[in-house]
C-alpha cells in the first residue's frame, strides 16, 4: 500500500483517471509540509494507476525534492511561463476525466490544464477529496489540542486586560499579542473582536472607532495555528453588567452549546446535532435570531467536513473533530456565541475546549 | 463617474460582458473591506452597463450591506445551497462572457457560475483587473509604511536575542512575538527564518531540529500585514562570524540590490529593473547561483503586477510599489537574499524599506 492508495481510490470511485492536488490542507496532509503557492502553479496528478507526476515551479524544486516524490516533475522558471510544463505533463500522463479540489484549486490552474488538456473532464471532487481528513491521527488531535491550548491561554489573558474605553481593534490587537506569546504560529483565521451591536454580525469586523461600554457584549471568535492544525474558539462575554436581557439570551446559547456535547456520539448524524442544538433556539423567545448552522469539521481547514448542518446525514464516527457554535444574533443589539472544538471519541466525545462558559463579567476594577 | 468605472472599462478592453470579483485584494480596494471567504460563494457581478448584482451568503448580508451595494443581492442560506442564488442571478443579469481574477476565483465559484449559465466563457482576466492596483493611492502607501515600520522594528528586536544554539523555529517564534508586538495584525505571509543550508531554499520552512552555529547564514524573510497592506522584507545577517566566500557572495547581493534602486524611475520597463540587476549576478562568481527573478509588485497582494523579470516590459509609473531582492543560492551551502519594497517616484524611487543592509554579524555575546 503506497502513500497514495486511498486518494487512488477516491479518484476511481468519482470516475476521474486521476486526482490532482494543489498545496492546500490536503496537500499538507499528505506530505506533511506546505509550500507557498501564490502566483506560480504546482500541481501533483495521483492517477488511479501508475506513478504520480508534478508540475513544480523551478525555485520550489529544493524542497519538493525532499517530499521524496515518486513519479516524473515537470519544472518551470518565472522566466519562461508554465505552459510547456503543463503540455509535457500532458504527453507523459494523458488523461480524460480529473478530480480537483473545488474549494482550494484557482481558475489559472484550472485554464492551464485546460489549455494542455483539450477535452478534458475536470470534477469538482472537494467533498470525496478533503474526505480523506475527516478522521483525525492521533499526531492531529494532540497538535490540535495544543493550538488550543495556546488559544484559551490568550484568551485568559486577555480578558485580565479588558476595559472600558478600549476600542474592538485594541482588544483585537491584545488577543494577537497574547495568541503568538503563547504558541501560535499563524491565526487560524482573522479573528473577530465585535462588541454591542458588532457582535450580531456572524463575520464582524474589529471598529477602530468603537470604545467599550459598560453593558456591551463582547464577542471573540479567534484560534491559533499550530504545525498545520487550527483552533477554533468563541467565547462572548460582558463588560462591565450584563443586561436581564442579554442573560437571558446567554442561557440559551450556553443550553444548545450543551446539548450539543450531549447527543454527540459514533452513530448520531450531523443532521441530529444541529437538529437537537437548533431546537433548543428555536424553543426560545429570540428564535428568529437564528443565523448559522451549528458548526464545521475542524482540522487544516478552518472549515471542512463534517457541516454541522440540518440535512447533512453524515454519520459521525470516532476521530472527527468539529466545532459546536451554536449563536443567536439580534441585529442592531447584540449578539452571542459559544463555540467549542469537540472530538468523537468511540463512546461520545470529548471537548478539546476546557475555557469556562459560565456567564461572565470582565472589566471591572 | 460610479466606483464601477475602471472595472466597466476593464470587462469592455478583454471583450467580456461583466467582471466577477470575489473576496480578495480587487475586492478589498474596492470596498475597503475583507470578508472571509471559506467555502461559501460571495461574488460581485459588475456588467460593462447596468447595475452590479451579487451572490451572497446569508449570514454575510449585515456586512455586506454596509458596502452600500447599488444592486440586487442574491443571498443564500447553508442550508438551502447556492445553486438557486446563481441561478436566479443567471436570470436577472444574463451573460455571455465573463472576466474573472483567475489567481483568486477557486473552482467552485467556477462551476456553479457554469452551472447557472450554461455556454458561459470564463475568461482569466487576472493581469487586467488587477493591474487597477498597480499604481497605489497615498493613503495605501501610508499603510504599507506603516506596515513596513512594524516589521523593521520587529527585525531590530529580533537581531538583539539571536544566539547560536536556538534553532530556526525558535527564532521564528521570537520574530512573530515582536511583529505582533509592533503592530502587524496579521503575517503578510509565513514568514521564512532559515540557516546555513536551509538559505539556500528560497521558500525555506523553518527546522525545529537545526541549531543555529557559528558562521551560519541567517535568512529572514517576513512582514507584518496592517488593515489590508503587505510588506515583505528579507534580510541575510550572520551568526558569529562570515566566512569570506559568504563575505563576497554578500557583496555581489549587496550590489545588485542597489543597482535595483539606481536603475528605478518612470519610463523604465521592469525588464530592465531585473536585467540590471541579474547582469550583476551574471558577471560574479556564483552566475549558477541564480534562482529567482528579482522581484514583484507588493500592496493588497504579497505578490502582484508588476513582475520584476525579464521579458516584462511594463513601464514603470510614479505610485508603483515592488520589491527588489536579488539572491544567490547555493545548493547544500547556503544563500543570501537582501529585498527592499520600493515606491517609484515622480523622478526615481524611494525605498520604502529603511534596514540597514551592511553586512552584520549578530549572536556575540
Amino acid at each position: 500500500m503506497d502513500r497514495y492508495s486511498a486518494l487512488r481510490r477516491t479518484a476511481r470511485d468519482v470516475g476521474a483517471d486521476a486526482v490532482a492536488l494543489v498545496p492546500g490542507p490536503n496537500f499538507e496532509r499528505l506530505y506533511n509540509t506546505s509550500f507557498h503557492s501564490l502566483e506560480r502553479p504546482l500541481v501533483v496528478i495521483v492517477p488511479v494507476e501508475n506513478a504520480p507526476a508534478a508540475v513544480v515551479p523551478n525555485l520550489e524544486m529544493r524542497s519538493f525534492d525532499a517530499l521524496g516524490f515518486e513519479g516524473k516533475v515537470f519544472d518551470w522558471r518565472d522566466q519562461d511561463g508554465y505552459a510547456s510544463a503543463f503540455a509535457a505533463l500532458a504527453k507523459q500522463t494523458p488523461l480524460g476525466t480529473l478530480a480537483v479540489e473545488g474549494q482550494v484549486m484557482r481558475v489559472f490552474v484550472h485554464h492551464a490544464l485546460k489549455t494542455a488538456y483539450p477535452g478534458l473532464q475536470i470534477v469538482d471532487a472537494e467533498r470525496e477529496i478533503s474526505a480523506l481528513r475527516r478522521v483525525k491521527s492521533p499526531q492531529e488531535i494532540a497538535t490540535l489540542e495544543c493550538a488550543i491550548r495556546a488559544s484559551e491561554q490568550a484568551l485568559a489573558e486577555v480578558l485580565e486586560q479588558v476595559r472600558t474605553g478600549q476600542t474592538e481593534a485594541e482588544v483585537e490587537s491584545l488577543l494577537t499579542q497574547a495568541l503568538f506569546r503563547n504558541g501560535a504560529q499563524e491565526h487560524a483565521f482573522g479573528p473577530i473582536v465585535a462588541a454591542g451591536d458588532n457582535s450580531a454580525k456572524p463575520h464582524a469586523h474589529a471598529r477602530t472607532d468603537y470604545a467599550l461600554r459598560d453593558g456591551d457584549t463582547l464577542l471573540f471568535d479567534f484560534g491559533a495555528r499550530v504545525d498545520g492544525l487550527n483552533a477554533d474558539i468563541t467565547r462572548t462575554v460582558f463588560v462591565g453588567h450584563a443586561t436581564d436581557e442579554a442573560r437571558s439570551v446567554y442561557e440559551v446559547v450556553l443550553a444548545a452549546n450543551l446539548k450539543g456535547h450531549e447527543i454527540t456520539r459514533p452513530g448520531v448524524t450531523a443532521h441530529d446535532v444541529d437538529d437537537a442544538c437548533t431546537a433548543v433556539l428555536e424553543a426560545s423567545p429570540w428564535s428568529d435570531w437564528i443565523r448559522t448552522k451549528t458548526g464545521h469539521g475542524l482540522g487544516r481547514a478552518v472549515h471542512e467536513a463534517p457541516q454541522i448542518m440540518r440535512g447533512n446525514h453524515e454519520i459521525l464516527e470516532p476521530g472527527m473533530v468539529f466545532t459546536i457554535e451554536p449563536g443567536l444574533y439580534g441585529d442592531g443589539a447584540f449578539g452571542i456565541r459559544i463555540e467549542d472544538d469537540v472530538l468523537v471519541t468511540e463512546t461520545g466525545c470529548r471537548s478539546l475546549t476546557t475555557f469556562p462558559k459560565e456567564l461572565t463579567v470582565v472589566g471591572q476594577c
